[in-house]
């Protein structure tokens, strides 16, 4: 099949081997995939990531001497199974699933594997367990979409938010317009959303944010302050760059709860002593549960999260390289589809 | 009167003008005050200390240029009121308080203020409200722990500990010691605790830990893994310099809750990925509630907190500096008082 590759830290595309269905298993056409932040990181940092999950004791295996098909955020259409698998989902049905597939006792990353290829290439193969069908004739673009809005159904559900709570978003990339529309689906008020980049406040507001603010215009904590009015506060990091963390550490208001949704993989520099004068609390969240992410799906299905805004680009594989170049700058896409059918 | 004074960043011992009471505060003699790490931290580092605050935006106000006397744990004698001062004590009475003054409509930190002096001297005034009468004959001794008590029973509270959790404390100084002592107060089985000190891990023995660890000779988290057997873990870190939080982000388990009681007054780093890929949380935590306060010196006055281990030494206001020396050195001492009428 053809495929945008992963190859000693460059994206090739080439043709790899089909991917073949063992028994549980499912082999999909990959209709759509999303371009993840976490995949241009890798693509530079794969030996950085795999060190720190290894030291940090949550490690998963990955030899970055041999290819890797990346892609994690996809829709596809069932085309055949592994022998003796029955599944709930018929030959074309299209499906979404976790990114996750379960062979032989361990657990493969589709997308960060050696052994399982992701939605970069033309074929897949999901674990039957995992896939769940696209309900309610959902445009193959949108159900896409669940695996990184389901991100932000988690970081929300890791906040245990209560009724009087006012939430912040910094960062209003895929993470944080996920955590925005996992806000709004709450019935948070008022939602408030900072970021630098004016297509991507723009895109805040589509998603449900009542306040956008421009730090380079107003100080975030002080439009959020006063948008908050005394309210506790709850705060989602979602940049994920050295740094991020310091400055909401300093800006924030007594007892805030920081959730840090953002992905940043380099050391990072804290003042604890920030942390202790105002008793804050920081939770680091990552991924989600199934019950998330199918609720997600069904959310997404029903209309109660409109991810219409957020599909910006579509490529083919050949126009893989060329995008992860594009996402380099924030201020023009939110994200990139890949169809690799094309 | 005679007090131990920090004067331009070194601790001497001479005459200062005795205090005044104004309406609504009490005079009182000094009966014995312990010295806090946080006064040897603040000898040495009182400029750094009031700028993180300022910058984190939790300021206290302070001149260290002007004359300071330090000393917030402690237990004392009532002698005198303010004018037009009515008060649930009598003269004579021994009373300990939050080290907190509230005067013109201003919060003063008793020990950490050029206006109201700590327990290093002979006299303080308290605010009238403040004071609780030392009950049940509780030795004075005893009484002066209070305040370093409830801030082991401050953090044990924000950990929000269910049944099943298994505590860690690492750092078994007067804070850990303390947290220990909360943790046995509620019940929690088995309280894990590591120290290099011999002398600490004996204390933490005597104050409830069940597993006393040498990191010298075994992990602390082999030990503590093994001990708690699955159950979720919450761990105290009650060290307080660079590099700690970091360790134990490291190690900590999968969903691991880490409270942060040590009080880290330098830049530290981390690795927020170890933080994400295992969902840590963390609570940074400072002092304690006035409701806290007086349960702890309940419990101590009911026998249900022994904190008789715990003073291992007897000054005067003239043994404060050499004092402050000894205490450098963590293998010798747990808690020295400061018995200023010596």
């Amino acid at each position: 099949m053809r495929a945008a590759i992963m190859r000693h830290s460059q994206l090739v595309v080439d043709t790899v081997p089909d991917p073949e269905p063992l028994e549980g298993e499912v082999l999909v056409k990959t209709l759509a995939c999303g371009i993840c932040g976490s995949d241009l990181h890798a693509l530079k940092h794969a030996d950085k990531m795999i060190d720190a999950a290894r030291e940090g004791g949550a490690p998963f295996s990955l030899d970055i001497h041999r290819d890797v098909v990346m892609g994690h955020e996809f829709c596809a259409e069932v085309v055949d199974f592994g022998p003796h698998t029955s599944a709930a989902v018929v030959r074309g049905e299209r499906v979404v699933s976790m990114p996750l597939v379960f062979r032989a006792g361990a657990i493969h990353g589709v997308g960060y594997s050696n052994d399982v290829p992701g939605g970069y290439g033309e074929l897949m193969v999901l674990s039957a367990a995992m896939v769940l069908p696209v309900p309610n004739g959902l445009a193959t673009e949108h159900a896409a979409l669940t695996e990184p809005m389901a991100v932000g159904m988690h970081a929300v559900a890791k906040a245990r938010l209560e009724s009087y709570d006012a939430p912040l978003v910094i960062g209003c990339g895929p993470v944080g317009l996920a955590v925005i529309a996992a806000l709004k689906l709450r019935g948070a008020e008022p939602i408030v959303a900072a970021d630098f980049s004016p297509k991507r406040r723009a895109l805040a507001e589509r998603m449900g944010a009542h306040v956008v603010v421009d730090p380079a215009v107003r100080p975030t904590f002080e439009a959020y302050n006063e948008a908050r009015n005394l309210r506790p506060a709850v705060i989602f990091e979602c940049v994920g760059v050295p740094g991020i963390l310091h400055q909401i550490m300093r800006a924030a208001p007594l007892g805030a709860r920081v959730v840090v949704a953002g992905v940043c993989m380099e050391d990072d520099h804290i003042k604890p002593i920030f942390g202790i004068n105002k008793e804050l609390n920081v939770q680091f969240v990552l991924g989600y549960q199934p019950d998330e992410f199918a609720n997600t799906l069904q959310a997404i299905a029903a209309g109660r999260i409109d991810v219409a805004p957020l599909v910006t680009g579509r490529v083919g594989v050949d126009g893989v390289p060329a995008a992860f170049d594009t996402l380099g700058n924030p201020d023009t896409h939110a994200k990139i589809l890949v169809e690799p059918w094309r």
